[in-house]
């Protein structure tokens, strides 16, 4: 059985993901293609020679009865409505982060997939299938260090451009851990709180960096995560869970240890893509996969994707105020019990 | 386009390649069968849920004109017929270690390939595919330690059965090395010699365990390899290259690093299967994508296979002579210089 | 040249002092001793075979004409006083931390000392001479990871005793990092705060274990050292600098590597006396070389005894009021800025 | 009590150890030196203002009846008669290495050491202090990794002078491995062999490096040794011992992690001097205080000198002949026994 898909968004993103259903994963097709872009749309069919219908617009795209799963790459503001749209199709769609830009969005999508029934939507949020972080997670559930006390994590990136603003930090950078975290654990945020240390002399007046943001979960964990986007040396992401008989870490990328020119040492990424890059074609391959076995995602659902988007803005709200700020999500809905379930 | 492959062979590897082109690779697809056991192809046929056609022998596998490359997976003594039979028919073929049983045999082989005029032979020497040896061997062609003078090379297994033999380090296990070590450092192997440490007392009356192999190479490479087949601990795969300029050692696979119970530590693998998983994927998505884009497959050649069968015939005379023994390979054909090229 | 020692208080730390001095460092010589229990005066005296006047109390010991320098091993209340007698006697002084229990006392020996007119003073904060420390200084004083701008410590203990209560966590263990840290980065504390997350179940009743706690310094360098005295898995003590260039972390102590049972693994020390075992042979050392070199020591002076003891007592304040509590430590006076310069 | 130092050669080393003696550790003093070069021992006796008798040489410093111990840190081959005076006039001795250039010379001194009938004499072999080594005889004494069957150690200067020959890689270098090895895992040499792989290009005609030396031992251990003296990169000292159960390495140096520039590194040594600084310390403190305790030094023996220097001219036979050379030691004499077993 191969599982059809319609691509909504035709730039770099979008095409990545054609490429890989085309070329890389087994169990996939592209059937259909969209983008506001229709040179772009060209461009992405011949590239990658493509037996696929061309739609209009995403509605379009959606309806089309050959068409399975719908992959949602187009840009973040657009995100809310291309899901609504397959949702009300009847489609599986597999949505790029965010799910939607604000909150009230993403729970938009919650109750559009609760009304109609039947789990649909897998959110794009990689780490949970990185090897390094499905290892971490294997030890806490296997209770090798106990209770988790506590988090300390890294997110740092060598630089940004001038258009990455402060709030950047956290709606951006910080939303990964965001998602990671809390199935990492399995708890859920309480507060959330940021702190400015001393300013990097390479970020420009628009952007304080570093950050210090403080979440608390229900269960009295703290977590602490710098974000640090203007490093310098790195794109270097760490998790280190403490628990009460030990502590577990994030490994560490596999690279060729040298010894050379007076240092031991092994290199560390400067390019984002090269780190999570075999964790896309896992997701992807998962998605097709258990909508085959089970009939519904096993990634991260609209629910993952709502506790991202509402607690980036209780980050945001944090920025502002210099307090800590409550994470206002309500109770879980019954619905999406039975796959956090399945997930852990 | 589809690679459409038989195989030969449905025992345990030959099942696993066929879950790999069934269910997670891009690109090719299984049309036929054979084993010499009946029962096993009807298994498999099931298993998978393949639409193949099931052959007497492989002969015939290989005649069926709607196979495109032919896998063989039979068990050792057997790849030499099968491999030739396909190249009989002018089939691709990916052919599991070893080549053959014996230097004639591979040579056989060499030779037929080169009469039909066109490269056909990929050998399935999985480790020219794993990540950390693909790092390894970047930097050393980016001179990143200058000219190789030396490697030290580890190569210990937890423990063995009472069939695995003195014979059986070099042949079965040390060979692995000797394949992955030329094309490490584009070299030849020259003399080979086997010295016996002191033995574990986990070793039984039929193997000497551990052994320490010296190879040398034509430009003066000295390479020793251990070969600890009974080492308790785990398996343990090193690989470490000291150039003139600096050193430089194949990555340990990423794992969680945790504190606890007064020690820092990493786990290290048990069981040989999980150590090279990722690489079959690789080695066999790299086989039908290389034949696709350029006609032939790109990996380990029948001539590849050659070396590693007659170093290690060499390796198994000096294991009863306790001698230096001379490594002789002849020239390289030029039918196959221009694909050790593009390897490297 | 020797110089000669009286020594207040023959417990186990004041007997450690007099081992050393007596068998391990060249250079000095316990000369006078007393303690307010004369029976381990006596066993003190016997056990090293010392030369010693016995004298009836600190203050007598003080004006021995004999006596060059005194060492205050007392308990910790009867600091203060002691240190007092020595300045006024125009002794030497090594004073074990703290250098008094509150931050006036601390004061009155600083404004002493000033009033002396020549320093006399060196507290035993001995992480100051751990080569690790020393290292991890001289990275960032050679501007190898430049402007520090974030700090993440760790100062973890197997378990504690019932005894041990909440404010020792900032009095007693905080307290080596409130005097190391300002001398690392050479700055001042501005604020510190403190957080309590999950318990663990190993405390009890009258610990909140583990404490997080985040101080910020004038140059808005932002700390975060996490207490955590019931780990259960070791003593550790780990401290990482973020700057603008890079990262940089204290040595982690060396010790023998093994791989065994499936783990690469390295030994932590359980122990907290074995961590800065030779620091304590330096700083002593060092008491000695540069008072005989320059005529004063050249280690933590009373002034640095009063920024640990004045900061922890903000941080008892911070863990009753939950909020950021200032650090209120007035200017440096102009006497003790001479020696900041020449240890940086 | 203090031990008193008469000593022979006041060249950089013959200093080096008065300074630790003078201004460093406790319980020894320098009262009568000598040196072939008398404006060399003025130099010495005012810059660390000695009240040391001057004598015209070693023999009457050996005579010197206010003399308790000898430093013999002349040139390598004034040794054996240096020790032999020593020893003639009952003086404890300290010999740095080598005890004698020839293992004829060597031997005379084990013979002249029992005729006296009590242990005078200990040689510098300062590894045996190094805390990494002790560590990981304790490891292997504790039988952490059961037993030992096979050595991987590497000897790496980053360069050498041009009058440094071949031999010297055996007779100056390989030498502390030669001393260190056979402690460390408690057995004796019966072979040695030498290869010689491809040389480096950054050495000189009359230096073959590096070289791989092979020792078997007498219950069939294999120790393999890289000795490359112009590895450039640094200074370099590893050992590894496999055994039964595990395999353990002599610790890394501990050095400042950093992430910097890509990279994730700790700094190599790059001059020898700094590697063993302390052992230095601690191997003549250990002299002086088993002197004190025991009536006679604890460290490596005359017996031990003599198996380096023997072993080490087995070595340079090796080097010419190409072939496995024996390690002809004769019987160890009981008068050593004992001692041993106090190591142990």
């Amino acid at each position: 059985m191969t599982l059809k898909f319609g691509v909504i968004g035709t730039g770099a993103i979008g095409r990545d993901h054609i490429r890989r259903i085309t070329d890389k994963l087994a169990g996939g097709k592209i059937v259909a293609v969209t983008d506001v872009n229709l040179e772009s749309v060209k461009q992405a069919v011949e590239q990658y020679g493509l037996e696929a219908v061309v739609h209009e617009d995403d509605k379009s795209l959606c309806q089309d009865p050959n068409v399975d799963a719908v992959l949602v790459t187009s840009w973040g503001p657009a995100h809310e409505q291309n899901v609504l749209n397959a949702i009300e199709a009847g489609k599986y769609v597999f949505c790029e982060k965010p799910l939607a830009t604000t909150a009230e969005g993403a729970m938009k999508i919650v109750q559009a997939e609760i009304a109609h029934g039947k789990k649909l939507v897998q959110v794009g949020f990689m780490r949970r299938y990185d090897s390094g972080y499905v290892q971490l997670k294997e030890a806490i559930d296997a209770n090798e260090i106990g209770e988790p006390l506590m988090l300390r994590c890294v997110h740092r990136n060598p630089e940004v451009p001038e258009s990455y603003g402060t709030e950047m930090a956290v709606v951006d950078t910080l939303v990964h851990e965001l998602d990671v975290l809390h199935w990492l654990i399995n708890d859920d945020y309480k507060s959330i709180q940021v702190m400015f240390p001393k300013k990097t002399a390479r970020t420009h007046a628009g952007l304080k960096d570093p950050q210090l943001i403080i979440l608390e979960t229900k269960s009295g964990v703290i977590i602490n995560v710098e974000v640090f986007v203007n490093c310098h040396y790195g794109y270097d992401i760490q998790c280190e869970v403490i628990g009460e008989d030990g502590v577990a870490y994030l490994p560490e990328p596999a690279s060729v240890v040298t010894r050379k020119s007076a240092k031991l040492s092994k290199s560390i990424m400067t390019d984002w893509k090269d780190r999570f890059i075999a964790a896309y074609d896992v997701e992807l391959q998962d998605f097709m996969d258990s909508i085959k076995k089970t009939g519904e995602p096993n990634g991260p659902t609209a629910w993952d994707g709502y506790i991202a988007t509402a607690t980036a803005a209780a980050g945001v709200k944090a920025q502002q105020s210099g307090q800590k700020e409550g994470v206002e999500l309500g109770e879980k809905p019954a619905f999406y019990q039975k796959q956090a379930a399945a997930v852990n």
